[in-house]
Parts: C-alpha cells; structure tokens; sequence
C-alpha cells in the first residue's frame, strides 16, 4: 500500500503504534497538538538535524531501517557532545505521496531499535508529502553538567572515542561499489549508516569533570578547529597516534590517515583536558580512548598536524562542508 | 551573493546575528552541539512541524519574510492550542545552493519579527542543501496547566478564538490570482501567510479552567472531529454561528460557509468548556470569542451541523489531509 492510500492521519496512527509505550513522565504524546512531559530542575538541552535525500543519503544504498537508525543516531550525538541524556524525540518526516507504507514502517523501525537500546520516547512530530524523503528529527534531553567546544584551555590534551574513518571510507565503498572481504564490508557499511552515538561516553564525561567536547560529524581537523576556535585556542595533532579503523587500515591502506582526518561522519567524541582528568576518564569509559594532540596557546581555530619526528604534515583536503566546492 | 559561495558555516554565523541576544536562562545558544537552558520543575512541551516548498507554499506568492513568519507561527500555535508558553526554537532549514543569501536573511527576518513579539530564543539548528526548500522547527515551551484535545466531555459548550474562513480565502485568492479591493485583499493575504498565534489566549484559557483545545489547522470541521475522536464524544455546530471573517463574508459570499468550515490554515484555537467557565473566560480573553456548539453523547468523533430551525446540514466537502485525494 502507498501512503496515500493510507492517508496523512491513517500513517501518523500506524506509526504512533510502532513507536508508542512512552516513559512515564510524558503526559502527552502522539496525537495532540504537542508533547508535553514533567521535568525537575535541570538543565535542559536540544539540537534538530535534517536528512535530505540525494544529499545526506541514497535509497539506493540506504536502507529505510538504516536511514531511520542514522536519522536519530546523529541528533543522539550531538546530545552526547553535550554531556546530556536524550529523553524526547519529535520526528518531521518528509515523503512522495508513493511510498510504500512498509517502508515508513521499516523507517520507525530502524528509530525504534535506537529508542529502546537509550530508553528516548518519540513524542511527536508530523508526516508531510514531499517531492524527495526528507527526515528532520530535535532531540531534548537533560543533564546536570554541560560539555561545550568553548571551553578547552591550553595544556589540555586531546582525546577521542573508538577509532576514526571508518564512516567515510564505508561512503567511499557504497559509492564506487567496491568489494572487500566480506566482514570488512560490514563493518564499514555499519560505520557509515548505523553510527553508535556515544550517549553514555558523554556522560561519563561530564560527570567526571571534562568540560570541553565535539562529536565528529565533519571530519576530525574540521570539527577540532571548530572546538579550537570556540574556545580561543589552536590545537597540535599527532598524526601518528589517530586511532584509524582497523578495516580502514585494511581496505584503504593509501587513503587511510585522510579518511580519519577529515572524512566526516564518524560520530565519535573528541574532548580535551588536563592530563590528570583524561587518565580517569580513561578507566572509566566504556570505549577505547586516545590522546591524539594537546591545545596550544596559538591562533584561534588552527590545528596544525606534526609526525612522530616532529615535522609538521599537510592535510590533503579539509572537511566536508554543505554548499561548498572542493 | 549565492548560499554556495558563502558556505554553510559563513551562513549559520550570519542568521546568528539576526537571531542572536538569548535570553538570561539560555546557557548556550546557536553554535554548539546542542543548546541548553536551565528549566525548574515544571511541564515541558515539544512541537515541530515542516514546510514543503510547492507543498506547503510557493514561492511564487509567498515572501521569504512571511515564510519564516508562517513556519514559526504555526509551531508556536501548537504550543498555544496546549496552554503553553513558548521559549525555545530550532531551525533546520534545507535550500538549494543557488538560493540569494539575502532571502535567507529575510527568512530569519520574518521568524524574528515573531521571536521578539513572544520572547522565543531561536537557540539552534541547522542549515542544509537542498533541491527544494524545507523549513523544518521545533518549539519547546514550558506551562503549568495543559489543554489536550482529549478532555472534552458532553454538556460543554464549543468555542472558537477570532474570525474563521480568511486564510483559506487568502490562498484561493492567491492561486487563482483574483482581484479584491485592497484592503480586503490585505486582510486576506495577511489571514493565510502572516497568521497570529493565540498563545496569550492558550494560557488565559489553560490558567482559568478550561482543559480541552485544538487550535485549528486543517479546518473547523475535521479539526473538532479530532478533538471529538481523542475525548470519545460527539459535536453540534450551529452554523449561523459561525464567526465568519468579515473579507470573506465580503470576497467569497457564496463559498464563505464552506471556507470558515473547512478552509484550514486559520490557527484560532477551538476549546470547549462548562458554560460558566467559558462567560469567565469571554471576559478575559484579548480577542474575540464565539459560541458555536455543544459537545454531546454520541459516537465519538462524529460532527453534526445545524442550521436555526434546528435542520440538520451537510458540510460540502471534508479538511485539508495530506496525501488524500479529494
């Protein structure tokens, strides 16, 4: 069946059904004119992010679990950069007047999978026809602590979750078609479209007095400038000590420091502080962390990259950005 | 100057400035991960909607200015239908690379206009490219006492904030290119691209007793039959009561019933109460309130029309639903 056989209200209530059991402290949630839900004194954070289609992803390579797992994974992240809890969700969803319900359906389902693994409800949002799929998710969550890109000092070291170019390289692959062995094709694929927001690692974090973080959508010298210009500070990278994706390593062996350096899309965090803090929050996190570079007392926003004999390197290309010609 | 040739990051920058002095409880506004404020305990409310270019509106007909007041307005009148306070927006806005950064401004300019006249902070957000435009926002908001549509109970009477009929007056106006005297086309054009949102009448309903509310966008008919379904009651509308909006009674003299029935788009909020609380909350109420029915026991959802002879009358065609073919 086509959603437009289904109609607008008959779709919203199929979805409603899928994405229902909310937390109990949501007094309102799909159906009505807005979510409405009880909250203590805290801090209360959000962030929206939009995927268009034929400029964030493809259906031709995309799954719609995928699509939807990614949709709300990279707003999932950005909560995390903050230090936060994402609680509420509210999905805009964009659709052809054919598209298959069944395809909707599987999109909430991939959604699904990430509300239930981070305990998120879906509280509302609408379903509009459009020409191309777009999904528009905000995320609200809470915290007591805040992680912000303005607040690394010099002296800080630099640190990073999990291991980096892994999404960028998993686009390179679907892209070009190329074949690898067959589990590094999954993990790559996996990097790319079902990214794991590290929600409990920015936590972690939070709690444990690191004050200035980035999640990695950009590409990592990107987004580390970005946090390096926040804050009024420069940053050095070791380009040595960039914890690249073992499948990176494998499949792109020439491109592989390029992919971690400014492939984009890794949604790992990248946080700075004082030695002392970094070396707790390595016990205590769930995930691999790496000490790449230290913050530097230099021109607002520049991350320069020195090799193991302390030469400095050149970045091939910079970050991906929208709108721009490379 | 294009969008493409000033980047995402150079455009984000610069809509900041428009939307930029926060208020005093935001801690981190646009440019983050995720904005933050602090909250005390209290309810929280969360709506977004989208617009859809040649969807939603044109471009044709509509200013950039009064599409961003129109994609804020009616967010922030989902909030007014719950009885809330609106505080904090996002925006993510899709646009096609070759669109003038100038309309992108006036874009921002006309949520502006709305942002000062209600003490919203838009805190966050983001830009992407596009083949079409998409205007994509959430609101968050805050309140004590909620409106649902689920709490209307027989014996209330019905009531309806304004004038009805002007905004879908306005867009026949504007899409069959028709000629009125200048003030009347004025009046109707402001009805469907610049509507004002009740939220000073959302909380004076939600602070004197009044618990069930929609506010009306897919038209007065379907939209109480919403609210019908949701509280499991039936409705009786007295169409000789119907608040008719004074161009339309004057442009559209034979369609004017079916406009300010079905016409959609007006976002007045419809409420229904005790007889006693809405003659205390006429008194109170900065605009204009009309009542034009009384909820009954019967199959829920079901709207009946009738004339002064008490005959019973026949709506000519049903809402605005997405997807569905008329």
């Amino acid at each position: 069946m086509k959603v437009s056989e289904l109609g607008e209200f008959g779709l919203i209530e199929l979805l409603a059904k899928i994405v229902g059991g909310t937390g109990s402290d949501v007094l309102v949630g799909i159906g009505d004119d807005a979510a409405c839900w009880r909250t203590d004194a805290s801090i209360q954070l959000a962030t929206s992010d939009a995927l268009i289609q034929d400029v964030h992803f493809t259906l031709r390579t995309t799954t719609w679990r995928e699509l939807g797992w990614k949709g709300l994974a990279v707003n999932l992240s950005d909560i995390a950069a903050m230090g936060g809890l994402p609680k509420y969700a509210l999905v805009s969803l964009g659709l052809p007047g054919d598209t298959e319900v069944k395809s909707v359906v599987e999109l909430y389902e991939g959604m699904a999978e990430l509300t239930h693994l981070f305990d998120v409800a879906i509280v509302g949002g609408d379903v509009v026809a459009s020409p191309i799929v777009m999904l528009s998710l905000a995320v609200v969550g809470t915290t007591q602590n805040i992680l912000t890109r303005s607040a690394a000092v010099p002296g800080d070291h630099i640190a990073v979750t999990g291991y980096l170019g892994a999404s960028a390289a998993g686009l390179v692959m679907l892209q070009r078609g190329l074949r690898f062995d067959k589990e590094i094709a999954a993990s790559l694929r996996e990097a790319h479209l079902k990214p794991y927001p590290r929600v409990v690692e920015g936590q972690t974090l939070a709690r444990h007095g690191v004050r200035a973080a980035i999640d990695l959508s950009d590409g990592l010298v990107g987004d580390l400038a970005k946090l390096c210009k926040a804050s009024g500070v420069g940053a050095r990278l070791f380009i040595d000590r960039i914890p690249i994706h073992p499948s990176v390593h494998t499949a792109f062996k020439d491109d592989r420091l390029n992919l971690a350096l400014s492939g984009g899309e890794d949604y790992e965090l990248l946080f700075t502080s004082s030695v002392e803090v970094i070396d707790k929050v390595k016990r205590l996190m769930p995930c691999p962390v790496t000490v790449i570079g230290e913050i530097v007392d230099e021109e607002p926003g520049r991350v320069r990259l020195f090799d193991e004999q302390g030469n400095e390197a050149k970045l091939e290309k910079g970050g991906w950005e929208h709108f721009a010609h490379h």
